[in-house]
C-alpha cells in the first residue's frame, strides 16, 4: 500500500491517484473524491483524470440504490444490512450519498458517519456523505463518478443512499443496478412527500422496523404490497419486484434481502439485461452531462439572468407564452441573428 | 363567422388567423394548427403570433390527459365520453393526439377521425390527429400550443390521446389538468411496455370493455386496483385517484367519470392546485423549450455529429467514462477555449 506523506499530499499527480485507489488506500480514495467534489475549475482536469484512469478497475460490483421517506429509518437499515454483507459474504461495501439539500461541512464528521458507527469503522466499509453544495444534477453526475473509483479500490457492493423526497429517487434509479425502497407499515400517509411513480420502479419494497409489536403490521403491509405490485406493468429486466420485511435491530429480513439481490443479479446477468442497462445508463450519463453544460451555459448568461424572473413572470400571468418567452430568452442568448 | 376564399388562405396574416379562431372557425383553426405544425423556418415567426395572440382567450377549459395501452379500446372510449359530455352537458371538446410513431401523412383523413366517426361529424367536436414527424419534445411541443388555440377557438373539453407506450405519457403528464389511465381487466401482462410509474400518476384508472362476459373481471380488477391506490403516495393535489369500470358499448360508467372529473376540477380549483398547476406546468414548458433549443444546437453541430457515434461506442464498452466523453463533445461544440 502506497504511504503517503500528509505534508507531501497536495504534490500527488493523477498517476499517484490512480496508483493508490488501485492499491486500495483509503486516505487516497477520500482525497481523490474530494477533487471530484471540487467546483475549483483548477481540479476539474485532475479528477477527470483519476475517473479515467480508474475506469478499467471499475464496474466489478453491484450498485444498489436505498430511498425512503425520512424517519424510514435507512441509517440503521444500512448499518445492519451492510454489517451482515462484510461478515456473511466478505463483501466491501461503500455507502456514498445522494442528497442535494445536504448542508454538511467539507471534513465534517457527522451525518452518516454518526449514524452508522459500527460500519463506519469497520475495514470493509467506507461511508462517504453527500457534497454539500450544487444542483441535484452536479451532485448526482459527482456521485456517478465516485462509484467508479470506490468501484476501482476494490469496494464490490455500493450503497447510494438518497433522502427519499422529490427528484434524487429518479436519480439515483439512472446509476444503479437494483433499486430498494424502504417503507413503513402504515401506508399512505407515511409516503408524505415521496415522488410519484417510485413504487412502481423499484426492485425491491422493504417494509421496516419489522420488530415487536409492530411486527403483525408490516407482514399485513408485505400482503397488501405484494397484491399490489402484481397489478404493476412489468419490468424490462425480466424481474418481478419483491416485497420484504425486516427490522434492523433483530436483523430479521436482513440475509433474504441479500439473497433477493443475489437472485437478481443471476437473472439479469444471465438475460444480459444487467450488461444492456449499465451500458444505457453510461449513455445517459454522458447525454445529462452535456445538457447540464448546455443549460448552466444559457442560464448563467448574464442578459439572461437580467430578464428570466420578469419573464417566468409574464408567462404565470398568462401575459406571455411559455414558447414566446423561451424565444426571448433565446434570442438575448444567441442574439439576434440566432433565431429559427 | 369569417369567410375563408381557398384561394387566398395562403395570404391570411397572423390577425386574420387570430381573428378566424375567436371567431370558432374551424377551417382557420385548421390551418393555424398546419401553421404550428409546420416545420418550415418561414412558418416559425407567424405561428408564435397566432399562439400569442389567442393566449388571452385560452385557458378556460379542462384539459384530460388519456392514456392505455394499444388495445385498451382508447378510441372507442373518447368516442363514447366525447359524445356524452356534448349531449348531456353542452360541452366542446377537441381531441389531440402525441404520437411521436405516427405515420400519418400531413391532410390525411386516416387514423383517429376514422376510427372515431360519429364524434368526428360533430358540429362540438374537433379531432386532431398526432403530427407526423419529429422528436417526442417537439410533437409534444406543438400540441401543448394546440391547446391554446382550441381553447380560443371555445372548446372547453380538450382531451389528449396518448400512445401508451414509451415516454409520450410522461408528457402528456405535464400539459393536463386531470390524467386518465384505462386499462384492461386481467392486469400484469396486459401492461405489457406501460412506463413504470404511470399507474401511479393517474388521477383515475378506468378499467374499459367491462361489459358482457367482462363485466365481472372488470369489477374484479376494479377492487385490486381501489386496494393498490391506498398504498401509494398522496397527491400534492389532495385528490385521492379513483377506480372506475366503462363500457364504451353499454356507457357503463362514463357519467361517472365525467363526475368525478367535474369533483377534481371543483376539489382543485378551491384548495387552488388546479392553477398552480398550470402555472408550474407553464414554465416547465417554457425551460422544456429552451432545453430542447440548446441541444438541437448541440446534436445538429456538425463536428459533433462527426464523432458521437465513436464517442458513444467508447463509452458502452468502458474505454472512456461518460463525463470524459461529455467534455471531448462540448470541446469539439464550444472550441477548445471553452473548457471548465
Amino acid at each position: 500500500m502506497a504511504e503517503i506523506d500528509r505534508k507531501k499530499k497536495k504534490e500527488l499527480n493523477a498517476e499517484d491517484y490512480i496508483e493508490g485507489i488501485l492499491n486500495s488506500d483509503i486516505t487516497v480514495l477520500s482525497q481523490a473524491i474530494t477533487l471530484i467534489e471540487s467546483t475549483h475549475p483548477k481540479h476539474a482536469k485532475i479528477a477527470r483524470e483519476i475517473v479515467d484512469g480508474c475506469l478499467k478497475k471499475a464496474g466489478n460490483s453491484v450498485r444498489i440504490g436505498v430511498t425512503g421517506v425520512p424517519g424510514v429509518g435507512k441509517s440503521s437499515f444500512i448499518e445492519t444490512f451492510g454489517l451482515h454483507v462484510i461478515e456473511k459474504h466478505n463483501r466491501k461495501v461503500a455507502v456514498l450519498a445522494i442528497d442535494p439539500t445536504s448542508t454538511y461541512s467539507k471534513g465534517s464528521i457527522l451525518g452518516d458517519k454518526v449514524r452508522m458507527e459500527r460500519l463506519s469503522k469497520h475495514p470493509q466499509a467506507f461511508i462517504r456523505p453527500s457534497p454539500s453544495s450544487g444542483s441535484l444534477g452536479g451532485v448526482a453526475r459527482k456521485t456517478r463518478e465516485v462509484i467508479y473509483l470506490c468501484e476501482a479500490a476494490g469496494f464490490d457492493t455500493i450503497m447510494i443512499e438518497t433522502v427519499g423526497v422529490g427528484q434524487s429517487e429518479i436519480s439515483v434509479h439512472t446509476m444503479v443496478d437494483f433499486f430498494l425502497l424502504l417503507l413503513l407499515a402504515g401506508a399512505g400517509d407515511s409516503l408524505q412527500g415521496i415522488k410519484r411513480g417510485i413504487i412502481e420502479m423499484a426492485d425491491a419494497l422493504a417494509i421496516t422496523k419489522a420488530d415487536g409489536d409492530n411486527l403483525p403490521k408490516a407482514e399485513k403491509a408485505k400482503k397488501e404490497y405484494q397484491s399490489a405490485i402484481k397489478l404493476f406493468p412489468p419490468s424490462e429486466s425480466g424481474w418481478v419486484p419483491k416485497v420484504l420485511v425486516c427490522s434492523a435491530v433483530t436483523g430479521l429480513g436482513i440475509p433474504e434481502l441479500w439473497e433477493t439481490i443475489e437472485e437478481y443479479c443471476r437473472l439479469t446477468k444471465d438475460n444480459g439485461y444487467f450488461y444492456e442497462n449499465r451500458k444505457k445508463q453510461a449513455i445517459y450519463w454522458m447525454h445529462e452531462t452535456i445538457k447540464d453544460r448546455l443549460e448552466r451555459g444559457f442560464y448563467e448568461h448574464p442578459e439572461v439572468k437580467k430578464i428570466l424572473n420578469e419573464v417566468e413572470d409574464k408567462v404565470t400571468k398568462g401575459q406571455m407564452s411559455p414558447f414566446s418567452a423561451a424565444e426571448k430568452l433565446l434570442e438575448v442568448y444567441l442574439g439576434d441573428g440566432g433565431g429559427y
